[in-house]
Protein backbone atom coordinates (compact mmCIF):
# COMPACT_ATOMS: atom_id res chain seq x y z
CA UNK A 1 0.00 0.00 0.00
CA UNK A 2 2.72 2.23 0.71
CA UNK A 3 4.27 2.18 -2.66
CA UNK A 4 0.81 2.94 -4.06
CA UNK A 5 0.78 6.49 -2.18
CA UNK A 6 4.27 6.89 -3.08
CA UNK A 7 3.00 6.84 -7.16
CA UNK A 8 -0.09 8.64 -5.99
CA UNK A 9 1.93 11.44 -5.39
CA UNK A 10 4.10 11.98 -7.94
CA UNK A 11 1.14 11.72 -10.29
CA UNK A 12 -0.30 14.44 -8.20
CA UNK A 13 2.54 16.53 -8.07
CA UNK A 14 3.36 16.53 -12.02
CA UNK A 15 -0.30 17.42 -12.24
CA UNK A 16 0.69 20.42 -10.35
CA UNK A 17 3.25 21.31 -12.45
CA UNK A 18 1.41 21.16 -15.06
CA UNK A 19 -1.14 23.27 -13.45
CA UNK A 20 1.21 25.74 -12.79
CA UNK A 21 2.43 25.84 -16.53
CA UNK A 22 -1.16 26.20 -17.27
CA UNK A 23 -1.77 28.94 -14.86
CA UNK A 24 0.88 30.59 -15.72
CA UNK A 25 0.40 31.10 -19.69
CA UNK A 26 -3.22 31.89 -18.92
CA UNK A 27 -2.26 34.87 -16.29
CA UNK A 28 0.07 35.73 -18.96
CA UNK A 29 -2.66 36.21 -21.63
CA UNK A 30 -5.47 37.63 -18.99
CA UNK A 31 -7.45 35.00 -19.67
CA UNK A 32 -10.09 33.70 -16.96
CA UNK A 33 -9.69 29.39 -16.31
CA UNK A 34 -12.52 28.24 -14.37
CA UNK A 35 -12.97 24.83 -13.61
CA UNK A 36 -17.06 24.00 -13.84
CA UNK A 37 -17.92 20.94 -10.89
CA UNK A 38 -20.87 19.43 -10.07
CA UNK A 39 -22.92 15.72 -9.63
CA UNK A 40 -24.19 14.39 -12.87
CA UNK A 41 -27.25 16.27 -14.41
CA UNK A 42 -27.13 19.77 -12.08
CA UNK A 43 -27.02 21.42 -15.10
CA UNK A 44 -23.62 22.52 -15.74
CA UNK A 45 -23.51 22.36 -19.90
CA UNK A 46 -27.23 24.51 -19.60
CA UNK A 47 -25.74 27.00 -17.22
CA UNK A 48 -22.56 27.28 -20.29
CA UNK A 49 -25.33 27.03 -23.04
CA UNK A 50 -27.17 30.30 -21.42
CA UNK A 51 -23.61 31.94 -20.77
CA UNK A 52 -22.31 31.06 -24.04
CA UNK A 53 -25.34 32.54 -25.90
CA UNK A 54 -25.75 35.35 -24.03
CA UNK A 55 -21.88 36.50 -23.99
CA UNK A 56 -20.63 35.21 -27.19
CA UNK A 57 -20.47 38.65 -28.95
CA UNK A 58 -18.92 40.34 -25.68
CA UNK A 59 -16.28 37.62 -25.03
CA UNK A 60 -13.55 35.22 -26.54
CA UNK A 61 -14.66 32.68 -24.92
CA UNK A 62 -13.27 28.60 -25.12
CA UNK A 63 -14.62 25.48 -23.48
CA UNK A 64 -13.36 21.96 -23.10
CA UNK A 65 -16.27 19.64 -22.02
CA UNK A 66 -14.98 16.91 -20.12
CA UNK A 67 -16.95 13.33 -20.31
CA UNK A 68 -16.50 10.17 -18.80
CA UNK A 69 -18.37 8.83 -22.22
CA UNK A 70 -20.18 11.19 -24.97
CA UNK A 71 -19.28 14.29 -26.87
CA UNK A 72 -23.24 15.58 -26.43
CA UNK A 73 -22.47 18.56 -24.24
CA UNK A 74 -19.82 19.87 -26.55
CA UNK A 75 -22.36 19.44 -29.22
CA UNK A 76 -24.80 21.09 -27.22
CA UNK A 77 -22.27 24.15 -26.47
CA UNK A 78 -21.68 24.38 -30.07
CA UNK A 79 -25.53 24.47 -31.12
CA UNK A 80 -25.74 26.97 -28.23
CA UNK A 81 -23.02 29.40 -30.59
CA UNK A 82 -19.90 28.35 -29.19
CA UNK A 83 -17.16 29.44 -31.16
CA UNK A 84 -14.05 27.01 -29.36
CA UNK A 85 -15.41 23.62 -27.99
CA UNK A 86 -13.37 20.58 -27.53
CA UNK A 87 -15.04 17.29 -26.29
CA UNK A 88 -12.72 15.67 -23.74
CA UNK A 89 -13.58 12.14 -23.08
CA UNK A 90 -11.79 10.15 -20.89
CA UNK A 91 -13.40 6.77 -21.78
CA UNK A 92 -13.59 5.83 -17.64
CA UNK A 93 -11.45 8.17 -15.87
CA UNK A 94 -13.49 9.73 -13.07
CA UNK A 95 -11.58 13.90 -13.49
CA UNK A 96 -10.12 15.46 -15.82
CA UNK A 97 -5.93 16.60 -14.98
CA UNK A 98 -3.54 19.17 -16.36
CA UNK A 99 -2.00 16.99 -19.11
CA UNK A 100 -5.30 16.64 -20.60
CA UNK A 101 -6.16 20.43 -20.53
CA UNK A 102 -2.57 21.08 -21.42
CA UNK A 103 -2.97 18.87 -24.66
CA UNK A 104 -6.52 19.77 -25.30
CA UNK A 105 -5.79 23.84 -25.64
CA UNK A 106 -2.70 22.98 -28.18
CA UNK A 107 -4.27 24.89 -30.96
CA UNK A 108 -6.15 27.63 -28.97
CA UNK A 109 -4.48 31.15 -29.48
CA UNK A 110 -4.80 32.90 -25.78
CA UNK A 111 -3.64 35.70 -26.51
CA UNK A 112 -7.23 36.41 -28.28
CA UNK A 113 -8.84 34.86 -25.20
CA UNK A 114 -11.00 36.20 -22.38
CA UNK A 115 -12.52 33.17 -21.13
CA UNK A 116 -11.61 29.79 -20.35
CA UNK A 117 -14.45 27.51 -19.49
CA UNK A 118 -13.23 23.72 -18.34
CA UNK A 119 -16.60 21.73 -17.96
CA UNK A 120 -15.40 18.82 -15.36
CA UNK A 121 -16.31 15.22 -15.35
CA UNK A 122 -19.88 15.32 -13.31
CA UNK A 123 -18.71 14.15 -9.45
CA UNK A 124 -18.30 15.60 -6.54
CA UNK A 125 -15.51 13.55 -5.17
CA UNK A 126 -12.39 12.97 -7.29
CA UNK A 127 -12.14 16.15 -9.69
CA UNK A 128 -11.42 18.16 -6.31
CA UNK A 129 -8.08 17.05 -6.30
CA UNK A 130 -6.89 17.82 -9.67
CA UNK A 131 -5.37 21.28 -10.37
CA UNK A 132 -6.16 22.37 -13.67
CA UNK A 133 -4.57 25.61 -13.68
CA UNK A 134 -7.74 27.43 -13.22
CA UNK A 135 -8.35 30.89 -11.75
CA UNK A 136 -11.07 29.33 -9.21
CA UNK A 137 -13.12 25.82 -9.38
CA UNK A 138 -17.17 26.58 -9.23
CA UNK A 139 -19.24 24.28 -8.10
CA UNK A 140 -22.93 23.89 -9.15
CA UNK A 141 -25.32 21.84 -7.03
CA UNK A 142 -28.94 21.78 -7.74
CA UNK A 143 -31.94 22.05 -5.73
CA UNK A 144 -33.10 18.51 -6.32
CA UNK A 145 -29.62 17.20 -4.72
CA UNK A 146 -30.65 18.17 -0.95
CA UNK A 147 -29.39 21.04 0.81
CA UNK A 148 -26.60 18.82 2.96
CA UNK A 149 -24.29 18.10 -0.42
CA UNK A 150 -21.62 20.63 1.07
CA UNK A 151 -21.34 18.55 4.38
CA UNK A 152 -21.06 15.50 2.59
CA UNK A 153 -18.59 16.24 -0.39
CA UNK A 154 -16.64 19.15 2.04
CA UNK A 155 -13.63 18.99 -0.51
CA UNK A 156 -15.13 20.47 -3.09
CA UNK A 157 -16.78 23.37 -1.69
CA UNK A 158 -13.68 24.10 0.25
CA UNK A 159 -11.55 23.94 -3.27
CA UNK A 160 -14.05 26.28 -4.83
CA UNK A 161 -14.26 30.40 -4.92
CA UNK A 162 -18.15 30.14 -5.78
CA UNK A 163 -21.27 27.79 -5.34
CA UNK A 164 -24.03 27.94 -8.01
CA UNK A 165 -27.13 26.82 -6.23
CA UNK A 166 -29.09 25.98 -9.59
CA UNK A 167 -32.73 24.45 -10.62
CA UNK A 168 -34.46 26.71 -8.14
CA UNK A 169 -37.49 26.68 -10.37
CA UNK A 170 -37.50 23.09 -8.41
CA UNK A 171 -37.66 24.88 -5.18
CA UNK A 172 -40.77 23.68 -2.66
CA UNK A 173 -40.93 20.09 -4.61
CA UNK A 174 -38.85 19.02 -1.54
CA UNK A 175 -37.46 19.89 1.36
CA UNK A 176 -34.39 21.79 -0.19
CA UNK A 177 -34.13 25.00 2.16
CA UNK A 178 -31.82 27.53 0.61
CA UNK A 179 -30.52 28.99 3.83
CA UNK A 180 -29.55 25.60 4.89
CA UNK A 181 -27.55 24.80 2.10
CA UNK A 182 -26.17 28.37 2.59
CA UNK A 183 -25.07 27.71 6.25
CA UNK A 184 -23.98 24.38 5.48
CA UNK A 185 -21.36 25.64 2.62
CA UNK A 186 -20.21 28.45 4.67
CA UNK A 187 -19.85 26.25 7.32
CA UNK A 188 -17.06 24.63 5.30
CA UNK A 189 -15.30 27.43 3.36
CA UNK A 190 -16.67 30.89 4.52
CA UNK A 191 -15.56 33.18 1.79
CA UNK A 192 -17.36 31.11 -1.09
CA UNK A 193 -19.63 33.49 -3.69
CA UNK A 194 -22.87 32.39 -3.72
CA UNK A 195 -25.21 32.28 -6.51
CA UNK A 196 -28.72 31.82 -7.13
CA UNK A 197 -30.06 30.46 -10.45
CA UNK A 198 -32.60 29.01 -12.58
CA UNK A 199 -31.58 27.76 -16.47
CA UNK A 200 -35.02 27.44 -16.83
CA UNK A 201 -36.45 30.59 -16.01
CA UNK A 202 -33.32 32.65 -16.13
CA UNK A 203 -33.07 33.47 -12.59
CA UNK A 204 -30.14 34.41 -11.59
CA UNK A 205 -28.24 34.47 -15.24
CA UNK A 206 -27.68 37.87 -14.97
CA UNK A 207 -25.95 38.09 -11.35
CA UNK A 208 -23.58 34.71 -12.69
CA UNK A 209 -22.89 36.93 -15.84
CA UNK A 210 -21.90 39.74 -13.60
CA UNK A 211 -19.54 37.08 -11.38
CA UNK A 212 -17.92 36.10 -14.90
CA UNK A 213 -17.75 40.29 -15.71
CA UNK A 214 -15.98 41.48 -12.87
CA UNK A 215 -13.40 38.43 -12.65
CA UNK A 216 -12.69 38.38 -15.84
CA UNK A 217 -11.59 42.19 -15.38
CA UNK A 218 -9.73 41.45 -12.69
CA UNK A 219 -7.98 38.61 -14.52
CA UNK A 220 -6.79 41.38 -17.24
CA UNK A 221 -5.88 43.99 -14.76
CA UNK A 222 -3.35 41.33 -12.92
CA UNK A 223 -1.98 40.27 -16.67
CA UNK A 224 1.51 41.71 -18.50
CA UNK B 1 2.44 5.07 -15.44
CA UNK B 2 3.43 1.80 -15.88
CA UNK B 3 4.15 1.08 -12.54
CA UNK B 4 1.15 2.88 -11.19
CA UNK B 5 -0.94 0.48 -13.62
CA UNK B 6 0.27 -2.40 -12.31
CA UNK B 7 -0.65 -1.47 -8.23
CA UNK B 8 -3.27 -0.37 -9.29
CA UNK B 9 -3.98 -4.14 -11.37
CA UNK B 10 -2.94 -5.66 -7.91
CA UNK B 11 -5.23 -3.02 -5.44
CA UNK B 12 -8.04 -4.31 -7.71
CA UNK B 13 -6.97 -8.38 -7.57
CA UNK B 14 -6.80 -7.70 -3.62
CA UNK B 15 -10.01 -6.11 -3.55
CA UNK B 16 -11.78 -9.42 -6.13
CA UNK B 17 -10.62 -11.80 -3.72
CA UNK B 18 -11.85 -9.93 -0.85
CA UNK B 19 -15.27 -9.75 -2.70
CA UNK B 20 -15.36 -13.41 -3.23
CA UNK B 21 -14.94 -14.25 -0.32
CA UNK B 22 -17.63 -12.09 1.11
CA UNK B 23 -19.94 -12.93 -1.64
CA UNK B 24 -19.29 -16.76 -0.70
CA UNK B 25 -20.40 -16.00 2.88
CA UNK B 26 -23.44 -13.92 1.94
CA UNK B 27 -24.52 -17.34 -0.64
CA UNK B 28 -24.00 -19.73 2.50
CA UNK B 29 -26.33 -17.66 4.34
CA UNK B 30 -28.80 -16.80 1.95
CA UNK B 31 -27.92 -13.26 2.61
CA UNK B 32 -29.56 -11.12 -0.75
CA UNK B 33 -26.29 -8.09 -0.50
CA UNK B 34 -27.18 -5.21 -2.74
CA UNK B 35 -24.81 -2.42 -3.08
CA UNK B 36 -26.38 0.35 -3.86
CA UNK B 37 -25.15 3.43 -6.62
CA UNK B 38 -25.91 6.71 -7.46
CA UNK B 39 -25.11 10.16 -8.20
CA UNK B 40 -25.13 12.46 -5.06
CA UNK B 41 -28.56 13.29 -3.78
CA UNK B 42 -30.32 10.68 -6.41
CA UNK B 43 -32.06 9.26 -3.29
CA UNK B 44 -30.62 6.23 -2.26
CA UNK B 45 -31.27 6.98 1.09
CA UNK B 46 -35.16 8.49 1.02
CA UNK B 47 -35.61 4.82 -0.72
CA UNK B 48 -33.87 3.07 2.11
CA UNK B 49 -35.88 5.16 4.92
CA UNK B 50 -38.87 3.31 2.99
CA UNK B 51 -37.81 0.34 2.73
CA UNK B 52 -36.24 0.09 6.32
CA UNK B 53 -39.87 1.64 8.11
CA UNK B 54 -41.89 -0.53 5.28
CA UNK B 55 -40.13 -4.18 5.76
CA UNK B 56 -38.58 -4.24 9.04
CA UNK B 57 -40.97 -7.01 9.97
CA UNK B 58 -41.14 -8.96 7.34
CA UNK B 59 -37.11 -9.21 6.61
CA UNK B 60 -34.20 -8.98 9.20
CA UNK B 61 -32.17 -5.82 7.64
CA UNK B 62 -28.63 -4.88 7.75
CA UNK B 63 -27.41 -1.11 6.12
CA UNK B 64 -23.67 -0.48 5.80
CA UNK B 65 -23.80 3.14 4.95
CA UNK B 66 -21.42 5.16 2.81
CA UNK B 67 -20.02 8.42 2.57
CA UNK B 68 -16.98 10.94 2.05
CA UNK B 69 -18.33 12.40 5.08
CA UNK B 70 -20.61 12.76 7.82
CA UNK B 71 -22.63 9.91 9.77
CA UNK B 72 -25.99 12.01 8.70
CA UNK B 73 -27.56 8.97 6.19
CA UNK B 74 -26.88 6.44 8.42
CA UNK B 75 -28.71 8.47 11.50
CA UNK B 76 -31.98 9.28 9.31
CA UNK B 77 -31.61 4.77 8.43
CA UNK B 78 -31.46 4.30 12.48
CA UNK B 79 -34.41 6.35 12.67
CA UNK B 80 -36.22 5.13 9.85
CA UNK B 81 -36.11 1.82 12.39
CA UNK B 82 -32.83 -0.07 11.26
CA UNK B 83 -32.02 -2.38 13.58
CA UNK B 84 -28.59 -2.83 12.64
CA UNK B 85 -27.05 -0.06 10.27
CA UNK B 86 -23.52 1.19 10.79
CA UNK B 87 -21.73 4.34 9.20
CA UNK B 88 -18.82 4.29 6.98
CA UNK B 89 -16.91 7.34 6.28
CA UNK B 90 -14.51 6.78 3.78
CA UNK B 91 -13.06 10.42 4.90
CA UNK B 92 -12.24 11.70 1.09
CA UNK B 93 -12.32 8.20 -0.79
CA UNK B 94 -14.60 8.23 -4.25
CA UNK B 95 -15.83 4.93 -3.23
CA UNK B 96 -16.33 1.97 -1.23
CA UNK B 97 -13.99 -1.26 -1.03
CA UNK B 98 -14.32 -5.27 -0.37
CA UNK B 99 -11.73 -4.64 2.86
CA UNK B 100 -14.02 -1.76 4.22
CA UNK B 101 -17.20 -3.66 4.18
CA UNK B 102 -15.30 -6.93 5.55
CA UNK B 103 -14.58 -4.71 8.44
CA UNK B 104 -17.92 -3.35 8.82
CA UNK B 105 -19.20 -6.40 8.97
CA UNK B 106 -17.34 -7.64 11.51
CA UNK B 107 -19.74 -8.53 14.36
CA UNK B 108 -23.13 -8.74 12.29
CA UNK B 109 -24.46 -12.35 12.33
CA UNK B 110 -25.17 -13.24 8.83
CA UNK B 111 -27.23 -16.56 9.65
CA UNK B 112 -30.25 -14.45 10.88
CA UNK B 113 -30.19 -12.03 8.01
CA UNK B 114 -32.38 -11.85 4.42
CA UNK B 115 -30.90 -8.83 3.06
CA UNK B 116 -27.23 -6.76 3.52
CA UNK B 117 -27.97 -3.23 1.94
CA UNK B 118 -24.90 -1.21 0.90
CA UNK B 119 -25.38 2.41 0.16
CA UNK B 120 -22.23 3.38 -1.40
CA UNK B 121 -20.84 6.76 -1.99
CA UNK B 122 -22.53 9.09 -3.81
CA UNK B 123 -20.52 9.07 -7.30
CA UNK B 124 -21.33 7.29 -10.90
CA UNK B 125 -18.00 6.74 -11.71
CA UNK B 126 -15.51 5.13 -9.47
CA UNK B 127 -18.12 2.74 -7.65
CA UNK B 128 -18.51 0.77 -10.27
CA UNK B 129 -14.93 -0.11 -10.30
CA UNK B 130 -15.11 -2.22 -7.02
CA UNK B 131 -16.85 -5.24 -6.19
CA UNK B 132 -17.94 -5.05 -2.34
CA UNK B 133 -19.19 -8.92 -3.01
CA UNK B 134 -22.58 -7.88 -3.70
CA UNK B 135 -25.05 -10.26 -5.43
CA UNK B 136 -26.21 -7.33 -7.82
CA UNK B 137 -25.35 -3.28 -7.92
CA UNK B 138 -28.74 -1.12 -8.08
CA UNK B 139 -28.40 1.74 -9.84
CA UNK B 140 -30.55 4.92 -9.21
CA UNK B 141 -31.22 7.87 -11.30
CA UNK B 142 -33.40 11.01 -10.61
CA UNK B 143 -35.68 12.78 -12.66
CA UNK B 144 -33.75 15.91 -12.73
CA UNK B 145 -30.37 14.98 -13.46
CA UNK B 146 -31.57 14.40 -17.31
CA UNK B 147 -32.80 10.73 -19.58
CA UNK B 148 -28.83 10.95 -21.15
CA UNK B 149 -26.92 9.95 -17.82
CA UNK B 150 -26.32 5.98 -18.70
CA UNK B 151 -24.94 7.35 -22.25
CA UNK B 152 -22.39 9.22 -20.09
CA UNK B 153 -21.50 6.87 -17.39
CA UNK B 154 -22.42 3.54 -19.40
CA UNK B 155 -19.66 1.37 -16.91
CA UNK B 156 -22.20 2.11 -14.31
CA UNK B 157 -25.32 0.91 -16.03
CA UNK B 158 -23.61 -2.33 -17.44
CA UNK B 159 -22.61 -3.57 -14.11
CA UNK B 160 -25.81 -2.25 -12.58
CA UNK B 161 -29.20 -5.45 -12.07
CA UNK B 162 -31.59 -2.98 -12.05
CA UNK B 163 -32.60 0.63 -12.80
CA UNK B 164 -34.63 2.74 -10.38
CA UNK B 165 -35.24 5.67 -11.76
CA UNK B 166 -36.66 7.79 -8.81
CA UNK B 167 -38.32 11.32 -8.15
CA UNK B 168 -41.13 10.90 -10.84
CA UNK B 169 -42.72 13.18 -8.88
CA UNK B 170 -40.69 15.64 -11.01
CA UNK B 171 -41.56 14.45 -14.42
CA UNK B 172 -42.52 17.45 -16.35
CA UNK B 173 -40.61 19.89 -14.80
CA UNK B 174 -37.79 19.81 -17.32
CA UNK B 175 -37.27 17.89 -20.60
CA UNK B 176 -36.45 13.95 -18.71
CA UNK B 177 -38.10 11.64 -20.76
CA UNK B 178 -38.92 8.01 -19.59
CA UNK B 179 -39.04 6.53 -22.69
CA UNK B 180 -35.56 8.14 -23.41
CA UNK B 181 -34.01 6.94 -20.35
CA UNK B 182 -35.00 4.01 -20.73
CA UNK B 183 -34.10 3.54 -24.36
CA UNK B 184 -30.39 4.63 -23.42
CA UNK B 185 -30.48 2.00 -20.22
CA UNK B 186 -31.20 -0.83 -22.02
CA UNK B 187 -28.79 0.39 -25.63
CA UNK B 188 -26.14 0.20 -22.45
CA UNK B 189 -27.33 -2.87 -21.18
CA UNK B 190 -30.81 -4.86 -22.21
CA UNK B 191 -30.89 -7.24 -19.07
CA UNK B 192 -31.31 -4.12 -17.10
CA UNK B 193 -34.90 -4.35 -14.75
CA UNK B 194 -36.53 -0.60 -14.61
CA UNK B 195 -38.31 0.40 -11.59
CA UNK B 196 -40.15 3.95 -11.28
CA UNK B 197 -40.70 5.35 -7.82
CA UNK B 198 -41.08 8.61 -6.04
CA UNK B 199 -40.10 8.45 -2.59
CA UNK B 200 -42.56 11.53 -2.41
CA UNK B 201 -45.73 10.21 -3.60
CA UNK B 202 -44.66 6.51 -2.91
CA UNK B 203 -45.26 5.26 -6.95
CA UNK B 204 -43.68 2.61 -7.54
CA UNK B 205 -42.28 1.90 -4.16
CA UNK B 206 -44.39 -1.55 -3.76
CA UNK B 207 -42.75 -2.48 -6.74
CA UNK B 208 -39.35 -2.27 -5.87
CA UNK B 209 -40.58 -4.28 -2.34
CA UNK B 210 -41.76 -6.82 -4.81
CA UNK B 211 -38.41 -6.70 -6.51
CA UNK B 212 -36.41 -7.04 -3.09
CA UNK B 213 -38.84 -10.20 -2.43
CA UNK B 214 -38.27 -11.89 -5.18
CA UNK B 215 -34.54 -11.61 -5.21
CA UNK B 216 -34.85 -12.91 -1.62
CA UNK B 217 -36.41 -15.97 -2.23
CA UNK B 218 -33.99 -16.51 -5.41
CA UNK B 219 -30.70 -16.44 -2.49
CA UNK B 220 -32.91 -18.16 0.12
CA UNK B 221 -32.86 -21.59 -2.51
CA UNK B 222 -29.22 -20.80 -4.09
CA UNK B 223 -28.16 -20.55 -0.24
CA UNK B 224 -27.02 -24.27 1.48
Amino acid sequence: MSKEIKIEKKVLSENERLAAELRNKMVLNGVLSLNIVSSPGAGKTSLLENTLSDLKDEFKIAVVAGDVQTENDANRLIKAGGEWVRPLVTGGSCHLDARMISRALKNLDLKKLDLLIIENVGNLVCPSSYDLGEYMKVVVISVPEGDDKPLKYPGMFKRSGVMIVNKTDLLGTSDFSMKEVKKNARSINSDLDIIETSCSTGEGIEEWYGWLRKHIRRVRKKSV
